[in-house]
């Protein structure tokens, strides 16, 4: 039997995988796996495609990324067609409790990252071949299948910039141009060209195929694998709904499935099938990824009161802990100079990569990175990371471990104005299912908090100030995650005031002028917004009349809400002052005092409340 | 004296005023000002902008947007040159107060739209240029003056290809090549031949030119205007702080503006500068933009207790209310048969664009079109929002009258599992000042909110919900926004349940429950989630003994803690019934429960309670 026939057998096997099991589920989207069950079929089961199917995590594997993740039929049809799944847990696929989503999870164990919001695969398989070509240097190369739908985002041409500019011969995008978007035609319907030009413009290799002749498709994976020095688009032309007659290239049948009697129709067009075929792939290598010790970070040596910026702080803290980490790589958009992510880059330049001013692209970079067991840290001002939200919001999916961080945060980055300043940053990041977001208020709590985010598994998100501010702690002192600092207390503190960054200075300036006037009150550092500490916060609203919280953000998601939650249960009032007004350019006291968060106003409201 | 004469005064003049004013500020972007100076000054004044120099509402004028927003000196210089900034004015720049902050606001009547996060400006053009050529009929053309660094913003890409699509020759794009970015080359460097391949491989028309000669770029501007059905983009090579050559095509002079030493020698390279001279733009047109005549829309006949889907609804009330609102215009990202803005689009077409999946486009398009005073509702999957949750950021620093639609929200939604799910929507709308966020639970009142939401000036978000729930209002029934709904009270109401959207269904089940073993409970419908109703929620918190909330958002952000902020001051505990557990595939009422947010959930904790 000609390598082609086992192929042809093993698609028609995998349609009938996707057919019956679409149908089952009562859901999801047959027509978009039949127009690229050639082109997987021929990928894996083809003779280019290593990968060791005990062991998914093998390092070596190359991996495939499913960035039109509504092709999940398909997805879990190859990997049965593999031998991994099995006909009865594809019959069980998208039901409550089955680790065959309706898109691809983790819960699958050959899923390298979840997906399912379009136009992110690409993103994630670029930072899976970074890692392979310059981190870990493995001959491991990354496919990414993407739909013809989703070039219209633009997190793909940001995607197909960096992977030219970073010579990612190692990746090889797979474009399933089925003509036929949701609700119809794509721009360009069947119109390669068009996809051949821009993609070409773009500095990647593209070759055009028919994606339903298996000889034109294995021509050009073994084509793909020799292209030196550049990304590589294998752009198929395909037909949605391929191999069943009556649904084939007509619209109106994304994300409809099959009734029992089109289902019987369409299994007899498909006609014998072999369901004992099974697929097998090439033996990866055994190679070792490159990989430094660790060793111990050197300490701290700050001077109390010396005036540093936050974000000073965090570049120096890349590079003190790098040696400790040697997972360690950072990633910034174009800004590093202002994040201060430079310090890194200029002491460690080979896990420093430069990502432009395409924030959306970075962190889909970032999730590659960590699932290829990295630890990313990532840098913009906390504003422009609003750029990336979705991309964010996807990682949590991924149980992504990657760091964020923020510069650049509040209005008391002064006369650049509002646009450049990060106001909802905080709510953005605490929406995430066990995020944890830190924001520190001087230099040592910085580098505390970068070190307890690089030994934390999960998502951190660090937000940094513009502006210098005094050192406060002493070097040795400790910031765990999920706790507070309690900086002033006494036994008759008649109010509690909750702050963090910028605002902590601002609390600690109205303590002293309410101590003149003989006013206590005790003054919390929320270091950690998420988890938040309520032990201590309970016992201060238990001892004190009121919580004042003070927070250079909009008043809403933020530390206002985050304490009024940990409180929700205790009857104390809380206050929150907050970013209520529209904001402008000016000095950053300025805009403290206008937007009534900076000393002044925490003692006129502390005032209001006796 | 000839034109470039001329046009060569009116550039060192606002040469002068760019280096004077930012080292008055002490702080700006003059060299990437100083870029694109002749660029702005032939355009201006050069003979084919016409504007109205006393009315920059005037509908005939020609728009003008600084995509690259950092380059504000040379935009409030430029506007100075014309004779509508006094020197006084420009030195004040960047000052608390003044109109002229450092990125363009709408505090300064000549910007169109505020920028400062990069990539957005050509999107925001798009949607002016789309109002001019299908929706005004107005034979005003838009210019967006762009950066070479912020090229590699993916929403750049989605605005490329749209614009072609649309065929709008009456957009024209400046792009200001200067080579370097904020922290060092860009990608390309000064090979502009890489722009003019993508740019012209998206379907523009480029013109390649020094941006330097005044007569190449003349001609630029003049061969432009004659372009016909596709955009054009002048690519123009530029010298990053020319005119001043200690600074000329330096790294390091991103957003640093000359020492009071340094600005003397410049000023002396600079020579002789005509502080009187002024320059004219071209006389627009007067004509009027085509508009329909306001009619009165119809009334409800929905039926109570029949089912119905919110985000059908929202379709159905496009299509009621367009009469009403002639200015409404519709978007959707290429899902139109799932948030079913397509009823409004098979009814009226010429007001509905097919935006494709490119969210971050849609969103600046958007806000073009509200600039130009268009009611734009935009929808998608409420998930895919965050895609462009910078851009939704910036709008607001736009005064934005722009509708939001974000369908598919939550776990509710079912098989289709966490990557669909819109589960931090409500948090990120919540961040805006002065948002509206609104949840409807049944079909009136999802008509009424988009009433409400139409006549609105400013931003609304309305969040719909993918399965049937029953009719629970009567046609007649009213929501303004702020209100909630009391559905179920009594005088010795033991609980509050604040719901919402579909949880608002489960609620009302376990009153009927409780009720059955005598346990009395308040139910409130909170559809209206900002602003929020807090007298009726205050009552109702010191008439019972707890509140609780119940949403399917995420726990952070949500209705919780828009109820926890309303009661902040008042004793009452506040609990808190919210998603907290990786979401995955199910049927509904499975991830209901399982995410405690279903009937069962709330009873629990009622239950628990008391």
């Amino acid at each position: 039997m000609t390598d082609v026939a086992q192929l042809e057998k093993l698609a028609k096997l995998i349609r009938y995988y996707i057919l019956t099991s679409t149908t089952e589920a009562g859901s999801g989207h047959p027509t978009s796996s039949l127009s690229g069950t050639d082109l997987m079929t021929a990928l894996l089961f083809g003779g280019t495609f290593r990968f060791d199917l005990e062991m998914p995590g093998h390092p070596n594997n190359d991996r495939l990324i499913f960035s039109k993740g509504h092709a999940s039929p398909l997805f879990y049809s190859v990997w049965a067609a593999a031998g991994k799944v099995s006909e009865k847990e594809l019959m069980g696929m998208r039901k409550f409790g089955s680790r065959l989503e309706g898109h691809p999870t983790l819960a699958f164990p050959y899923t390298e990252a979840a997906t399912g919001s379009l136009g992110q695969g690409l993103s994630i398989g670029l930072g899976m071949a970074l890692n392979g070509k310059y981190i870990d240097r493995l001959p491991y190369r990354t496919y990414v299948l993407l739909g013809d739908s989703e070039m219209s985002e633009g997190s793909q041409w940001e995607a197909m910039e960096i992977a030219a500019y970073y010579k990612l011969d190692n990746l090889v995008g797979i474009l399933d141009v089925n003509r036929l978007g949701q609700r119809g035609e794509t721009m360009y319907g069947h119109d390669l060209s068009v996809y051949d030009r821009r993609i070409s413009a773009f500095g990647w290799k593209t070759i055009i195929i028919d994606g339903h002749s298996l000889p034109e498709i294995l021509s050009a994976c073994n084509q793909a694998i020799e292209v030196k020095d550049r990304p590589v688009m294998i752009i198929a032309k395909t037909i949605k709904g391929k191999g069943v007659s009556f649904i084939e290239d007509k619209n109106g049948w994304h994300g409809k499935t099959l009734k029992k009697e089109e289902l019987s129709r369409a299994l007899e067009e498909l006609g014998t099938v072999d369901r004992s075929a099974r697929g097998t792939t090439a033996i990866p290598e055994n190679l070792k990824p490159v990989a430094g010790q660790a060793q111990k970070a050197p300490g701290l040596s700050y001077i109390l009161n010396a005036p540093a910026a936050t974000r000073h702080a965090y570049g120096t803290a890349l590079v003190r802990l790098a040696p400790q980490f040697p997972q360690m790589v950072v990633l910034d958009a174009e800004v590093s100079n202002s994040t201060y992510a430079e310090i890194f880059k200029e002491k460690y330049p080979d896990r420093f990569f430069e990502m432009y001013i395409a924030e959306q692209n970075m962190v889909g970079v970032a999730l590659g990175l960590a699932r290829r067991g990295k630890i990313p840290f990532v840098s913009t001002f906390a504003a422009f990371l609003t750029r990336a939200f979705d991309q964010i919001r996807m990682s949590q999916y991924s149980e992504a471990n990657i760091k964020f961080c923020g510069s650049h945060a509040g209005v008391s980055i002064g006369e650049d104005g509002s646009s450049q300043m990060g106001l909802e940053d905080i709510a953005m990041f605490r929406t995430l299912l066990d995020s944890v977001v830190l924001y520190p208020s001087d230099a040592v709590s910085t580098e505390r908090l970068v070190e307890v985010a690089a030994q934390h598994n999960g998502i951190v998100y660090i937000r940094t100030t513009r502006m210098e501010t005094p050192v406060i702690y002493d070097n040795s002192e400790e910031f765990p995650i999920g706790g507070s600092k309690v900086l002033r207390k006494s036994s008759h503190d008649l109010v509690t005031i909750v702050a963090a960054g910028i605002t902590l200075r601002e609390a600690l300036a109205a303590y002293d002028e309410l101590k003149k006037e003989g006013i206590a009150v005790r003054v919390i550092d929320l270091y950690s917004i998420k988890p938040v500490d309520a032990v201590t916060l309970a016992a201060a609203a238990a001892q004190t009349r009121a919580v004042i919280t003070v927070e250079d953000h909009f008043a809403e998601g933020g530390i206002g809400e985050a304490v009024k939650s940990a409180l929700a249960l205790q009857p104390v009032p809380v206050h929150s002052l907050a970013v209520r007004r529209m904001p402008h350019s000016g000095k950053p006291a300025e805009l403290l005092d206008y937007e009534e968060i900076s000393a002044k106003a925490i003692i006129r409201k502390t005032k209001e409340i006796l």
